[in-house]
């Protein structure tokens, strides 16, 4: 069995930082960069890819809207025809920097209000995928299971891999608990990293109501922005590799399909 | 003879406008498109490409530092390792744009305080030139002639093809005549007409103290921001075809060299 | 009797402009300067600051989401505490170049998609009247009658004043008829200042379904940056006079409650 | 003797923060607060303006170039004029926040770029101390001692204190010693506090040629950003308290002259 690990990085800007990119980058397998919108600046975007190359990690496309001041959690309302032309400029922002150090973009990961927008709008997902495929068909989504994002993506025929959340609760309908809920959040590390060995070794997890949910994963998530997020890489990947988990990036998945 | 027709367009913003971008676009033969930083943003790029490309005009960046509120007139300091990135940053967003429509980047050319300093300074040409050439060795500059642009893009086997700014008075050593200076800045349409035939006809142009200068160029350049822009690239074209001047992009120019 | 005309001025950014604030400065007694959000910046407020004062104009602050790009049209989503600091930062902002040239915010004005939410939004309008009011008690709020942030407003004991937006078309319970219906933006500048004219000298409106509204008004709008904006302002000013109305800023009105 | 001890802080940016603000407030007298040109924004300009005031702390503008990425550490080229409406958009910015609060700006001290600029360019150093004085005249100037603005300010008859920066080396003629050079800034902690305790007691500095510096001095600048900063400011405290020094703000301060 194949898992890949993915984390959002290059979260900085300017003279700040909010992630120990250096630390987290050898632990995973795919990195997802921000492209300047939400966070990231020219700068750190070459570093964190220059990273991404050094370690062997694919290297992805954190897009999201354009509100730096607001990380990318807040809506910006703006119409479908406007959001496919800044989802363009910052893949191809990203290629601008990647492609002299000989990195391709290999999957695309709308970030925070965006991603939430494009789990569940299906007018925004297909403004995404519409998007994506018009720069390069090959890209990977990185989705939610079920989400109108995967289901888009899937409807225009490209690839689709689908996200773990260990240290989220889900309801039984397979979609993330919302974090207002108690227990939505889950902040205990042992907990986190049984929840992802159960999914791997059963295929199920156990849901915020204390049901069973049958789940397929192709990648978990690692928040690289909170506390412990590298002593929680490190045990995830100690963890996965006990269980007989190869532990790889998507590009050398193969689909089941 | 060939010659070919610049302006620099898609120099909105938001709601803003600066120059008849609609009008000027069947005129000119090589579009020099701002890529966010001093002008432009996502949605007023793709227009401006699809623009370029319903009129056959060859694509260019506008590349320049990131000054919107200073229109990049600003010089802004910055290392040449941080420029590098920013230059790639905006040649990948404009490519980002432009490779869903169909359309390559086939000139750079640096924007306002960049365009000087680039001019000038052989370590920020050098820097713009490595920028480029790591993201496609094939895209030309355009340049002023004897800039320090020119020889390093020469030094670094790169394109050069030459501007003429036929609304400004030149020096004796072939320099722009500084603004400041009286007479630096042609107003009057048919002298500046009259200019450009001359230097079609005979290879020479009047300096600013009366004397002759022998140059060999181009492209000419149409000031898209000034009033008169759209009458006088009309009478531009009209003069270089009625001297036998064939109008066209540089990407259909055969260098002598 | 006494009227009011206001516009929205200041509205450029760096070296772009939307308006011809020096022409249409004369004709208005009430001027809502753009803060720097979505729209002026602290050169252009200077400039229009001055203007107003050289005219004996109002100043007023037209204050509204950080948004230059969407020129503050787009909604932004923001927790009410945080919405209260940005406003307080545009006052602040606009006194901090006013106050040097001997002008004090007279009143404030809610922009865009920040007005569209602070009219239909209850907590929307308290916010910004908590925000006002702890700036300065003494400023009026320029409000749609029976808003929510008339409402709000005058619950705080603060004044009001209401608009007439003369080009637009109004339903049967005094509320803006939304812009796509057809008929709810009016562009014949005759047909403008006949309703002006009638509800001057009747109290009345004829509703988009053709009713009779009353309203009670103390200044007119005039959209600083559509077509025709100054031919406009010297027709209704020339009408204002010819039917007895004396022009005049809402700091020299004397409320009637 | 009175000593005030000052530190730049609120110069987080959105998600962003860079130095622990609160457990600095409680061992500084004034506080130069980031007024969202290199840093800072409208929450977290309220926030660090009410942290302030809840331990007794002095609020000044921390002025600077409109430049969050570079943190207001690169030079931007801007006319005399601008610059003057830039400072007082940032002065008044602050005053929105800090009204409603109950704190009035004590103090001005220009940061990064600008601040260099204004210590040794007689005409930004002027622009500066126009634009603050057309503000507020009671504004107190915190200034390296010696430098262009310390001249311009006492020539417009603003109040001047001087600063004393106890991590960097000083050059014979007072001024302090580049960066750049060997020795320029004093890592070690004991050392810092040693020197300023010599200061206090003997009035003298060892200079970075081993030479004896005479300096009077108002205040000492902890630079909140650097590691180490809350354990430097606890020993400074303690080292001033005994040595019979009193730690107070400027503003109870009274000038001998």
């Amino acid at each position: 069995m194949l898992i890949d690990i993915n984390a959002d990085l290059g979260e900085g800007f300017g003279p700040y930082s909010i992630a120990d990119d250096e630390a987290l980058m050898p632990l995973i397998t795919s990195a997802n960069v921000a492209c300047g919108y939400h966070a990231g600046d020219p700068v750190i975007m070459d570093r964190t890819i220059r990273l991404a190359r050094d370690h062997g990690v694919d290297l992805g496309a954190h897009v999201s809207f354009p509100d730096r001041m607001g990380f990318g959690r807040r809506l910006i309302q703006m119409e479908p025809h406007e959001l496919e032309k800044h989802v363009l400029y910052q893949l191809g922002a990203l290629y601008g920097l990647a492609h002299p150090v000989g990195l391709r973009i290999k999957h695309v990961n709308p970030h925070g209000a965006l991603g939430n927008l494009a789990s569940a709008d299906k007018c925004i997902a297909e403004t995404l995928v519409r998007a994506v495929r018009s720069f390069d068909p090959e890209i990977r989504f990185l989705v939610l299971p079920k989400s109108e994002l995967e289901v888009a993506a899937r409807a225009a025929g490209m690839s689709c891999w689908r996200l773990f959340l260990a240290d989220r609760a889900y309801a039984g309908d397979g979609q993330l608990a919302p974090r207002a809920l108690p227990g939505a959040v889950i902040k205990d590390e042992e907990r986190v990293v049984a929840r992802l060995v159960r999914l791997i070794k059963e295929g199920t997890v156990e849901t915020i109501d204390g049901g069973v949910l049958r789940m397929e994963i192709d990648s978990v998530l690692i928040h690289s922005d909170t506390p412990g997020a590298i002593s929680l890489a490190r045990r995830i990947r100690q963890q996965l590799i006990n269980n007989g988990v190869v532990i790889s990036a998507l590009s050398s998945h193969v689909r089941k399909e």
